[in-house]
C-alpha cells in the first residue's frame, strides 16, 4: 500500500516537473536561429523516451571548454592576469626578481617580453606563483584574488564576465538529465574554488591542467603540497586524455571556441549514436571582441574549417546571442 | 498555482521516501554490534536536517578501497591473476617469452620467481599485458576475461566474490545522499568496465592507478592508445593525491582494509566536522582468509595501530558479518 502511494506520488511529481520544464522557454538569451534550434532539437531527440536517439541519463555527458567558451579570455587568459598579479604580490619576498626574466618583465607590465620568452617563461611564472603551498592555501589565494581583481576593459570582477547564454545552456542541459563538465586548458585548481557557485559545476566535474601534489604530514596534520612540476596539460590532444581519465566514458556533446578544443570535439563526435558539437564564434567587436583565425588567444582556425566540413554548429555571438554577460540582462 | 502544486507534491514524495527509507532495516548482513552501530549513528548524524553535524548532500563523499575492501584479494590481487592469464594468452605472439624473465616464470606458473623479480618484474608484466592497444580494446579484454576466469578456491567468477555487507553499505550510503567512490591501487581501466553493474559505482567515480594514453587519429578515427608508461600510482600517499585530483574536495568517510589505505583515511578524517573511517579486518579463516600484520597481500599493520589509537572502526569479518559473498544469502 505504502509502495503504491509512493509510486503514485513520484509519478505525479515527475509529470508535474516535466510539464513545468516544458512550459518554461529554454535559452531566453539565444536568438531564434540555427544554433538555438540545433541545441533544442538535439536535447529533445536524446531525451525522448522510446525515441530512436534516446540516451540514458548516465550517458548524458556534456563537456565545456572554459576560457572563451564559458567566460572571457581577452585581452589575456584570466589565469595569466592572476599569475602576473601574484608576481607583484610576491615580489617583496623575491628581491632577485627585479633583475631576472621573465619576472622583471612581469613586474614592469611588459607583456611583450613575457610573451617573447615563450612557453618556458610562462611556465616559470606559473610555477613561481602556483606552487610551494598547500592546496587549501592556493584555493584561498584564488578566491581572495577573484574578490578584488577587475577586468581591465569592463572594470568588473572576472566572475561577472561569464557568458549568459552559456549559463542558460548549462542549466537547460542539466534540467534534461545531463551531467555538465568543464574541460579546460586552464588550471584545475584555479577553477574548482568557484565553478560550483558561478556555473553550477561541482569540483568533481572540473577537468583541467595540473601540477603535481605531494601528501605530507605537517606537524601531524595531513596536507597536499603543490609542487613546481607539471602533472598534466589538458589542452588540444590532452583534452580527450583528460576526459577519459576523469570521466571514463565518452561525452555525447562538446562545446568549445578554439583549436584547443578540436580533439575534444573529434573524440566526442566520433562515438556511436546521436552526438552534438558547438563552437562559440567570437564575432561581436562592439560588446566583446571579434577574433578567430589570426588571434593568439583562442585561435579558431583548424576547428573552424572542420566545423564547416562536419556540420558542427557555430554560435555567432553577435547574431545568436541577445546579451553577452549576466549583468546586461534587463 | 502550478508552482504550489508542484511544491506540495514534491514535499509529499520526499516525506514518503524518507519514511520508507526509515522503515527498511539497513545493513541486513551486518550483525548488531559496534561497527554497524557506528555506521548508522554516523549516517544519522550527518543527514539530520538542522542537526549539529549535518552535512549538505554535495559534501557527502565516501571513498572505498577496492581490493580486500569491496572484493577478494587472496590468494593474489585479481588484476595480477588477469595479467598472468594475459601473458599465457599472448605468449604465441611472443615466442621470446619462453626464455625471458619474468615471462618465463609467469608462463610456468612459478609465482615465487615472479615475486622475486620485485616491482620491476611486476611492472614488466603489467606493461606487456595492459598497454599497446586502444582504451576500448582494453575494456573488452577485461570484460572477456571476467566472463570466463574463475577464482582458484571458490571456483566462481571474481565479480561474484564481492562482499555482500559492503554492497549493502554502498547502497545505504547512496540512499542517504552520499556519492560513493572507489579509490584503489588497482588499475582504473581494469575496474571501470564493471563497477557500475557490480557496485553501482559509475566510471566517473572510480579512481585508480593508470598508465599514460595518447590521442591518435587512426584512419581518421580518434582513438586513445594505452602506452607502456606509468601515469599515476594510486596507493598509500598517492590516494589523497588521486582523491584531490579527481574529486577536488575532501571525503567525509573512508573505507579500507590495509596499510595502503592509511593516508586516505588520515586525509579524510583530518577534515573539520563529522568524519568516519572503517577498516575491514579479515578475520574469517574458514569462510575467507584471516590475515593482517604478516600478510604480503593486504598487509594491515600501521593502519591497525592507528585505527586503535584514533578510534577508527574495525569491522571484524567473522563477528560483524553474517555472510561474506552475495551467493551465500539465503
Amino acid at each position: 500500500m505504502r509502495r503504491h502511494l509512493l509510486t503514485a506520488i513520484t509519478l505525479a511529481a515527475a509529470l508535474a516537473l516535466t510539464s513545468l520544464a516544458a512550459a518554461v522557454e529554454p535559452l531566453p538569451s539565444w536568438n531564434e536561429g540555427q544554433a538555438k534550434r540545433a541545441i533544442v532539437d538535439f536535447v529533445q531527440r536524446v531525451t525522448e523516451d522510446g525515441g530512436a536517439d534516446f540516451v540514458p541519463v548516465p550517458e548524458r555527458i556534456a563537456v565545456f571548454d572554459n576560457d572563451g567558451t564559458l567566460w572571457i579570455e581577452k585581452p589575456m587568459y584570466v589565469q595569466l592576469a592572476f599569475a602576473l598579479d601574484r608576481v607583484k604580490a610576491l615580489a617583496p619576498q623575491h628581491p632577485e626578481w627585479k633583475d631576472k626574466q621573465p619576472f622583471k618583465a612581469a613586474l614592469e607590465g611588459d607583456l611583450k617580453t613575457v610573451a617573447a620568452g615563450g612557453e618556458h617563461a610562462l611556465l616559470e611564472l606559473i610555477m613561481a606563483t602556483h606552487a610551494g603551498m598547500t592546496t587549501d592555501a592556493f584555493a584561498k589565494v584564488v578566491m581572495d584574488w577573484l574578490a578584488t581583481a577587475k577586468h581591465p576593459r569592463f572594470n568588473r570582477p572576472y566572475t561577472d564576465l561569464v557568458y549568459q547564454p552559456m549559463l542558460e545552456l548549462l542549466t537547460y542541459l542539466r534540467a534534461n538529465g545531463f551531467k555538465t563538465y568543464i574541460v579546460s586548458g586552464g588550471g584545475i585548481e584555479f577553477m574548482r574554488p568557484w565553478t560550483e557557485k558561478v556555473y553550477g559545476i561541482p569540483p568533481e566535474q572540473v577537468i583541467g591542467s595540473s601540477i603535481k601534489t605531494r601528501f605530507e604530514l605537517s606537524d601531524g596534520k595531513p596536507v597536499l603540497v603543490r609542487l613546481p612540476e607539471i602533472n598534466f596539460i589538458d589542452d588540444k590532444a590532452g583534452k580527450p586524455v583528460g576526459i577519459h581519465m576523469h570521466i571514463g566514458r565518452r561525452p555525447i556533446a562538446a562545446f568549445g571556441n578554439s583549436d584547443g578544443d578540436l580533439q575534444m570535439i573529434q573524440w566526442t563526435t566520433a562515438g556511436s549514436g546521436e552526438r552534438f558539437a558547438l563552437i562559440v564564434h567570437h564575432t561581436d567587436s562592439v560588446k566583446e571582441w571579434a577574433y578567430d583565425r589570426q588571434s593568439h588567444v583562442g585561435r579558431l582556425d583548424k576547428a573552424f574549417d572542420e566545423a564547416k566540413a562536419k556540420g558542427w554548429i557555430l554560435a555567432d555571438m553577435m547574431k545568436d546571442w541577445k546579451v553577452i554577460f549576466p549583468y546586461q540582462l534587463k
